[in-house]
């Protein structure tokens, strides 16, 4: 069992109701917890709750920041269909909703796929073992860190303090258990790296709303990800997220809106 | 007051409930009501009960077609901050849900604005006078067409029947009587053109679900649209939307997943 599948386990309690652990191991350098993982411990809720294994479309709503407690989730089942189903996930962690979740799902692995057309490219790396670690050992609080590895072509301009204004950043993305990521994980993994918009020196931001398209099941293995930041106006931000698995098939896109914290 | 104002106005019944009319009036082609008017009912109700004039994100997640109607709209009032809140709410049309929108509001025109960064470009679309005009007087039941203009540089390849397998377009978009968008209108328009997914030969579609961020206050005048599809797998598609302002200014942008009909 991987890590992100322990640390996001959750215990049905009463029907619609679930409990779970926010653990202190998915935390930023201020302590609090990472969004990515609170939308897991949801979607953990979710998959239990709904009868596809696939979360196609998922769009998270953050209310307020959360530390490491104790979290029950309450979840509705909106509808349940032949193709599809909807579910609304509510986190809350020591009595404080934290973030609201619907979801629907779906099964990617049944569906006929007669027809595929991919005009986008996928980020063009040399392989992981020619490219170079990103270290984040310096910050202790930062206990996600020790949860992923990073594989970048060349370190991000930030890395050495020279921010480029290009706020585009392609590299390789992997649990640091080896663990290969499912489509449930997918959702979080696009939360997971460093923010694309340091290289415009937003240095600190909060996540808004985070949307997730899962589009097919990923193959085992290293994903390569491209993470975009391209408009800040009105201290607002998008980040822009692919996910390509190894085999060069896009298996998530997301977007999501920051708020800029000066 | 605007066709769009009149048809998505709405009454506060009691607190938290509003009712309304789906009016025939932004019908598709068999009947039904399109996505962006439903999506306009429930941001109106919203815009009503909370304290923020601007749907920064906010997320629609469809659970049924819907046809002209009563319609009720549950309104949840979830976080008012500071800067910004949050509501949910369930639009009911003739006793069933039909869509569950989330949205976070803030106030776009009172932000400060001390730094700015674009790093897309606007179409390139001739001015709208030198476009040509896509005609959808062949299908009356097609109500909406009667409710907005647009304007092609040169008309699409499915116009003629002949798709590009180029699925994008870029054109002007304005309402047909004259009013200008305002922020909330927005997250309607981005659904009221033809599917790009139509340059696929992709003809009949629905939508699961479409997140917006309304990133400025539009100048007035006509709206220049670009619309993408890019990725269709497991009988989904995306469609990315993006609307600029006559003055260069990208305003609203927007992605659904779509789900193939056949």
């Amino acid at each position: 069992m991987s890590e992100f599948d322990i640390d996001t386990a959750v215990t049905l309690k009463e029907p619609g109701r679930y409990t779970a652990t926010v653990t202190d191991r998915w935390c930023l350098p201020f302590g609090n917890v990472n969004g990515g993982y609170l939308l897991g411990l949801a979607t953990a809720a979710l998959s239990d709750a709904l009868p596809f294994a696939d979360p196609v479309a998922i769009s998270a709503t953050y209310l307020r920041p959360s530390m490491p407690g104790s979290a029950e989730i309450d979840v509705e089942v909106v509808r349940t269909g032949r193709r599809q189903a909807v579910g609304e996930a509510k986190l809350n962690v020591d009595g404080r909703e934290v973030v609201r979740v619907i979801a629907t799902y779906a099964d990617l692995r049944g569906s006929a796929d007669a027809r595929m057309v991919q005009q986008l490219a996928a980020p063009a790396l040399p392989a992981p073992e020619l490219c170079q670690k990103l270290q984040t050992d310096a910050f202790p609080a930062l206990t996600i860190a020790q949860r992923l590895e990073f594989r970048y072509p060349e370190l991000p301009g930030w890395v050495a303090a020279a921010p480029t204004n290009n706020a585009t950043h392609e590299f390789w993305m992997r649990f640091a258990d080896g663990s290969d990521a499912d489509t449930r994980a997918l959702p979080s993994l696009v939360d997971f790296a460093t923010p694309a918009a340091f290289e415009l020196s937003v240095w600190r931001s909060t996540t808004v709303e985070l949307t997730n398209y899962v589009r097919a099941v990923p193959a085992p293995g290293w994903l390569a990800c491209r993470a975009t930041t391209r408009y800040l106006t009105s201290g607002y931000h998008e980040e822009d997220f692919e996910i390509w698995d190894s085999s060069g098939v896009l298996v998530a896109q997301s977007r999501q809106l920051m708020l800029d914290l000066g």
